[in-house]
Parts: C-alpha cells; structure tokens; sequence
C-alpha cells in the first residue's frame, strides 16, 4: 500500500512550535504518513497569498493527496472548518477563501462542513484549531476515513474574488499582485494563456511608480537591472529584475493594484 | 513494525549544513527513522525558549519518540551530554537547563549521561556535537539500544527555575516572558492553571510600558489593536493584540519581565 | 529494500512554493523516496555559498543518496542540467560550478549532461528547472534508473575557483569568506589541514578591518566578545566570536577577502 501524503501550507512561521505540535498529533493517528511543508512562512493572515501559494503545489503531487492550508484569523470565531474534494485530492482549511483558486480551477468540487468531534483532539483549543481539529481530521483522512463521515456537504462556503483582473478603462485593466516570490517578481493575476499576446503589442505596466514595457520569454536575454514582464513557471504574468529584486526596486508588495494598458 | 520518530529542536537555522548533516548521520544509522523538525530557529543560545518550544511540542508526539534538543552555547567545554526518559519518551541534549520543563512536567524522570563512545561519529569535532555525539546516538536508540548502553544515571543534572512566577508584593507577582511567538503574542510564564481566575477579578499585567487589563477567551471578541491577555493553546497566559503583534507594540522580547497585580 | 534518499539544496527560500513543487513532483514518481532538506535559504545566486554548504552535508549522508543543488541565475539559457557520481554519491545541478567541491574531494568522479526529455515533467517551463528537468530526473534516478539512460558523458563541465588561498606575498595568503554561518562564524577557505599549525606561531589574519591573532582550540577558552580562529568543525579555519557574531562585529559576508600573515 502507499504511504498516505499530507501536505502543511501555514502561516505559522517556522520559529515556534506549532507546525511540529500539528506534525506529531498526525503522526499518532497515521503513523505512516509522508508530511511534506508547502511553506509555514506565508505572511500572517494573508489569504490571498496563501491562495496563491497553494494553487501552485498541489497540483504538483499526486491523487490522493491531503492539504492542510491554515491561514486562519478567524480562530475562535464561528468561521467552520472545511473539507474539500476536487479532482481527487483533498484540502482541509478554515472557510475563509483561501481555497478560491481550487474552486476556480476544478469545476466539480465537493465542500463538507467539518462536524464529528470524534475526530478532534479533546478539549479542543480556543487559539490552535490547527492541532487540535485539522491536523487529526487531516490524519484520519489519509488512514481512509470517507469524507462523508467528517461533516455534510454545504454550498454557502465562502469564494473570494481575487484571481482575476477587471476592466478599468480603454484597453485598461486592473490587477492586483498575488505575492512577491523571495526574488523579488512580482506575480500578478494576469493569467499567461490570456495575456502573453503583449509579447506581440507595445504595452505599459504600471507597478508601483515604474512603467514596464517590455515582454521576455527568458532571464538571460535581459541586461541586469532592467525590468521586464516574463510568463513565469506560475501561469502568471510576472515583473521580474535580472539578477536583482524587481520587489525592491518598485517597493511593492503581495495585495498592491497593477494596471495594464495597451498603447 | 512502527518507524521510528525523531523530533529536531535547534538554534541551527535553516540557512546552513547543521541540521541536514545530523540528518545524514541518522538516516545513516537508522534508515527508517522518521525525522520531524519542531524548529531550528531558536534564538541563538535561547534556553528558556528552547525549554518552552520543546515542552509545548513533545506532548503531541506519541510513546517513543527521541526528541532533540541541541542549544549547547558551551559546546566543547566540560557540560555533560544527557540522556533522558520520561513518560516513555526520549530526550537528549546538552545538560545546561534546556529540559527543566520535562523535568517538571514528568516528576518520574530518569536522566543519563551519555558516555558510550562506541556510538559518537568520530572523530568527535570540538564544535559540532550536534552531528558527532547527538544525532548518531539518537539514532541508535531509534534502532532499539537500550539507554542503560548509552551510560550511567546521574542526579547531578542542572535543572532552572524560569518556569514560574514568584510574588514580589502585596496582590504583586514577577514573572517572565517565556518566547514571543510569530504572531506577536507574549507568553508569560503565568500557567493558565492558576490564573483563569483573572477573568473574574480587576487586574493589570504590566509588560514594558504597557499596562493590560482586559480579559478575553477568543481574538474575535476585541476590536482589532486592542492589547488583551488570553489563556492561550500554550497552557500560559498570553499577551496579544488581535490582528496585529503585541510583541511589536509592547516592545518586549523573550526573557523580559512582567508584573502581575490584582487590583 | 531500503528507501532511497534524496536532499535539496536551493535558494528558493521557505516562503514560496518551489521547494514543496518538487517534492510533489519527486512522491509522484518515487512514493518512498525520504527527502531531506539541507537547505532553501542559500543566499539567492550564491554558487560559492551553496558549494560550501553542500560539501559539509553530503558526506554525512549514506551511499546511493542523491543530492539536488539548484542555484541556478541561468535558467532558461544555454548551460547545462548535469548528474555527476561521486564516492557512490549521485549530484543533480545546472553546470555552473556549484559542484566544484565534489570534483576537488573526489578525484574520480563522473559528469554527464541531463538530455533524456522522457524523464522531464513537460511542457518544460523557461523559469522553473527545478520542478520540470531536476526533481523527475533525481526521482527517476531513486526508482533505479541507471545514470547512462540519463545523458552522455562530458567533459567540458565548468569547476571554478574558489576553494583554496592564494600566496600574495611573503608568507602572505589571499583567502575567501565561503560563508557565514547563523552563528556569525566566518568560514575561510584556509583548510584546517594545512593551517592548524598556526596555533604554534604568531599570526594575523586580517578580515575587513580586523586583525586576528588569537588560536583557540574550543569556545569556552575564549571570554565572551573576544574574536579568534579555530579549526571549525567544516574542517576549514573559522573566525569565531564567544557567545557573538564575528560577522556583525567584522561587518564580512560570504565571498570576502581574509589576508594570512605569518609574523
């Protein structure tokens, strides 16, 4: 049989003892797990980040997959625990939107409210949901208990409307920054199937106080210090410095508004 | 057979060879063991936030576990290096107070030191035990040595006193701040045990320059930058400011004081 | 059979996805593959830095383990993935030096150029090598694929150099900063072989505007705030400061000049 995958998306940071404590109630319940880290550093209750972050791992590994995405502000308040089936892989997170990009990207999906307190960890915390509700619900998961038994299914969870850009004017678009890579590119909602044709048009993106005018396919063909527009490994148009922190030099940051104009 | 578990907790970072090369030497010895990192961003030479991480984690791990915990700022000089059971989990770390919790914790505790060169990597370095002395013996009690090969019990091993607060007036208590956590949060070293009963009485709980009065038992309860104590997943009370960091506010750090009185 | 092993070595840092993309990738095609970090926080294109750190790790690692090291500022242009063996040891780079220390340590080592696309993740992207030519390759190698499927040899692969001091006058060496470590331990390249035997005779080493003249032979001989040199356990000279950073007290970072005078 194989080992069951669970993967840990958090805003933990990797100083405390959190995403360990959460690794070890798991690995009680489902001692053969495979715990990978996605990242405990997104920046602290940045959903849209964290959205981001996780569209881009999971569909990197393979069915059957368990996700655990917790970015939740909301612990304590009466925001539910959510289970999700979409194409075959399971993600478990508060109900606050970071699982946007999963319900944009696979149609079908299937989102249970999590109920059955035989699976948690008693008492239950007011401050860490993440070991005491997640991480177990996470481990029964992968030791095969069916999603039906976790909680019933509900359609009012909440869908955020950040992945996309909007209109704003003649040939104007606005944007929004998803996240600033440690590189420093600047990864926007501009989707590269939609929008590479700028390759073929003179355009400017505006980020920040910088105009970006100029379209790459890859690093090396730009001088260092320039900055440049490429379609990144994200499926994202990205603003990118070569050799240097695009971030820096425009002094953006994940959330900030972009605005695209063809001339 | 179960695999074997090993928890790391270091103040190596994650930005050089330290942790991986303790890992190569485990894996080395004990193929099957599974390697969980509670954290390796422990403030350089941070004992007592070492104690606290480690002491807020080990409980979630199941029976038989090794748990690691290497802050060792007299690396080289004559401290001992330590073996400990309790509860039937395992601890090893330099003797220099880093498991004062565990031995409070689990009042029936068996400490031993380590001397049984047979298992150390030698040559033994003079400045990375970590990789030399720890890591291999863990992983041969991983593999099943009993701890009576690994050396002598003693009764000798030092153990601190910053896990409590003492009274230091009329209705006054002095404690300390035992770690900041990533959100900010200031965990005092007053065990929510004691001190629920604040949420009955009028109090101030002086942090800095800071003066805190208020009570909750969620973060969705105050109005985002208000300063309140909470009784947090730690098992302490807790200085936080919703959405936002005490730690930041207050200006307070690890090891700080802080004064308790009921008015 | 045992399972086989696979360690990452990148700058992508821990907040973004890359590292935790690859390994879904690797579990996808090699579910018992046990992947260990040795670290995502190299300094990001800091070829001399990641030699450094790879070449403390991966002798501690069993034989067949396979080392993943991408740094790579030319992704997308013309250099070359490689695979080298080495001492049983499998190394998965782009050619662009970071390997150098392998060559040096092991004499009789061979490097072949990545070219079987049947083992890539397609469509390959221009930006992210990482996840679409290195981590399949390096988990196909851990299913047992034999190096020669993989590409042929070559031996035009680059080796830089930096590893070793220079003569810059009488009995005066030119040497490097390889890295400093989270200590703030200055690591040179003057290995601890050759160059132990300054602790017989009077020296100075001089590291931004410091001179150094004092050998130790462990921390604790040395007061706290006091600089000096001591045979590190990376096996090369390291400037140390007692219970502080060298580096924040010398203001030096990986890829300085140290200068070695004998007196």
């Amino acid at each position: 049989m194989k080992r069951p995958l669970i993967t840990l998306l958090t805003d933990f940071g990797s100083a405390d003892h959190y995403a360990g404590a959460m690794k070890g109630i798991m690995l009680g319940i489902c001692p053969d797990a495979h715990l990978v880290d996605i990242s405990h550093e997104i920046t602290p209750y940045a959903i849209t980040e964290a959205a981001f972050t996780l569209s881009q791992a999971w569909t990197c590994f393979p069915e059957g997959t368990v996700h655990l995405a917790i970015i939740d502000p909301g612990v304590g308040s009466a925001r539910r625990p959510i289970l999700v089936e979409a194409a075959r892989h399971f993600f478990i997170a508060p109900d606050n939107g970071v699982l946007t990009m999963i319900y944009d990207a696979v149609a079908v999906h299937e989102v249970r409210e999590i109920a059955a307190e035989r699976f948690f960890c008693q008492p239950v915390s007011r401050t860490f949901h993440g070991r005491d509700i997640f991480a177990p619900v996470a481990a029964h998961l992968a030791n095969g208990v069916a999603p039906a038994e976790v909680g019933k299914q509900i359609g009012d969870y909440l869908r955020l409307g950040f992945a996309k850009p909007a209109p704003s004017g003649p040939k104007t678009w606005a944007g929004t920054i998803l996240k600033v890579d440690r590189f420093g590119n600047l990864i926007t909602n501009f989707d590269s199937g939609s929008w590479l044709r700028l390759a073929a048009e003179p355009f400017e993106m505006k980020v920040g106080t910088c105009l970006v005018s100029r379209m790459a396919s890859n690093y090396a063909e730009i001088k260092p210090g320039e900055l440049f527009v490429i379609g990144g490994s994200s499926g994202f148009l990205e603003v990118s410095l070569n050799r240097g922190s695009a971030g820096e030099t425009v002094a953006a940051k994940s959330g900030d508004s972009v605005e695209l104009r063809l001339l």
